[in-house]
């Protein structure tokens, strides 16, 4: 049988478990020009949180009842399409279930020589090409600027932070826990990281850490972490507005503080995009990604759950910061 | 004697008139390489409210004492430097008061053939430039797209607004009475406008008035009304935050929704600016703005206050909306 997550009902504020619901169904049969993939890996992203309401936004939403939206890494078991031959590695939008029907499009072949199938879900895959173009085309650092990342040790962030400090930008991240500060700083070579969660003015201890003022803040939390850069943006300071993951599991919309009169100032720009706009240059960001990951440049940590019945799981604690790096969830062992 | 209005003490919320003083000083007289001007016009602008606070911004603040500043038409009286003759119509930054001393930096000689030496505080002058480079270099206007603009009849406002026009965008104003809005429906040929003071729902109305969504807004104002806007933004929308004069007299900072995660819905950007960062670009914005003065369309409304020491009044009345199109305070006829 087929193992699904569905959507049970629509979450207020924080998801719990109980708004999903495993079901089983029969494994599915492919009709001519499909493939049957089965799941080796699910990602759990802080954006799936949006689908699970319902309302219209770039994506439509989940509807009740129906398999959660997801990126995978899989393998062909069976193939009515010629690109496709049983016992390859791909990367599609299959879903939180263990096998999953397509029709090929969006379908993507991996490389498994090239680097572990898993980081067809990170560095080199949507999360990377996140960090990628949104740090580089909308944020535009320049060597010796200042680049701020929130959600520092996360999928994106942590990739945010590597690519700035390539670019040769002094590097400084906000995280959740001591523990992804250290990772941070000792692992990913930040300059400076500090803890959000121990932290009681973020303005203060932002100033502290940027001497030199922020020309770009890689936003994925929102909230008040943005209200305190804000108040140390520099001239032609750039805000890269990529998530806003404290916002998403509020019951009803938080104010904050105005601040466009700042953005006059410092003559600065704030910026929202979602990688999609970037798809005509994908191969351009998985070629420069895979480069440097190749090169021991870019590296990701992987925390990973076992089973699709923990998918639930690993996306609430993912929501909640719980992980480092990564959060993957691991469904089957390619064959 | 040369009648000046100082600061008198740093205004709570609105500036009253008490803020300010005039007091009298002796004719200036001029050093080698110095002119004396005469003040004809002065400009009240809203960026002079920012001026008023002892903060530090893209300029400094006026000290308790000195001269408000501001920019003004005059006559030069007399003159120690070569580039300028007694009688020479000129524009510069010579602040409230009958006569000012130059070293002529940053003075401009007017061509009073080409159009009424006032419109070199208007249309040929700084609101002009700032429309001009605010909307078409910052908000990108495409023919077909919807451009709202607030404070609409103000000086900068309704410029914008016949740029879009001659852009071939659909334009609709946003402006603080009826007289106002019957300004720009009948004699600037808006699309649209709205009072916000007699409107309860501005989301509803610029739903109503944008019905294909809202693909530029020029903010002068800030606020509730970007809020609604906000609200209606299309994919790729661009903001221009060129004021938030809504926001200048508020004796401490307003909370509003937070909107990032409309940024990312809508991959759109805001951009605040200021007119000085186009400064190697002012003779290309002059020559485009005079031709479509002189072509008829690009009209300016002035109200015109006399005497120095309604300079006050003016301002506040202008701070207040009371004006329609450019307030100017009239201090002597050319000789």
């Amino acid at each position: 049988m087929n193992k699904q997550i569905i959507l049970a009902q629509r979450p207020e504020g924080f998801p719990k478990e109980s708004d999903f619901k495993l079901v089983e169904s029969p494994i599915p049969v492919p009709a001519a020009g499909e493939i049957i993939v089965q799941t080796l890996y699910l990602s759990v992203d802080p954006y799936m949180r949006g689908r699970m309401n319902d309302v219209k936004s770039y994506a439509p939403p989940v509807k009740l009842g129906e398999v959660m939206v997801g990126g995978v890494v899989g393998q062909v078991m069976q193939s009515k399409l010629a690109e496709f031959k049983k016992g390859d590695i791909v990367e599609g939008f299959f879903g939180w279930q263990e096998y999953a029907v397509s029709d090929g499009k969006g379908v993507r072949k991996i490389d498994p020589q090239l680097a572990p199938i898993s980081t067809a879900l990170s560095v080199l895959g949507m999360p990377g090409l996140t960090a990628y173009f949104g740090l580089l085309d909308i944020g535009k650092p320049q060597a010796g600027e200042t680049v701020v990342v929130s959600g520092a040790a996360g999928a994106v962030g942590s990739m945010v932070g590597q690519i700035a400090k390539i670019t040769g930008c002094r590097v400084v991240g906000v995280a959740g826990s001591d523990v992804k500060v250290d990772y941070l700083m000792r692992e990913l070579g930040f300059d400076a990281a500090f803890n959000y969660k121990t932290t009681d003015d973020y303005f203060k201890k932002l100033k502290e850490l940027c001497p030199g003022g922020i020309d770009v803040y890689f936003d994925n939390v929102g909230g008040p972490v943005m209200d305190a850069v804000f108040k140390l943006i520099n001239v032609k300071a750039r805000v890269c507005v990529c998530g806003q993951i404290s916002q998403y599991n509020l019951a009803k919309p938080e104010m904050g503080p105005r601040f466009l009169w700042k953005l006059i100032e410092k003559r600065a720009r704030v910026e929202g995009f979602l990688v999609f706009q970037f798809a005509d240059r994908y191969a351009e960001g998985l070629r420069q990604m895979a480069e440097w990951y190749k090169a021991g440049k870019m590296k990701i940590r992987e925390e990973i759950t076992e089973g699709i019945k923990n998918a639930p799981r690993a996306f609430i604690g993912m929501l909640q910061g719980q992980n480092t790096g990564k959060q993957l969830v691991k469904i089957a062992e390619a064959s």
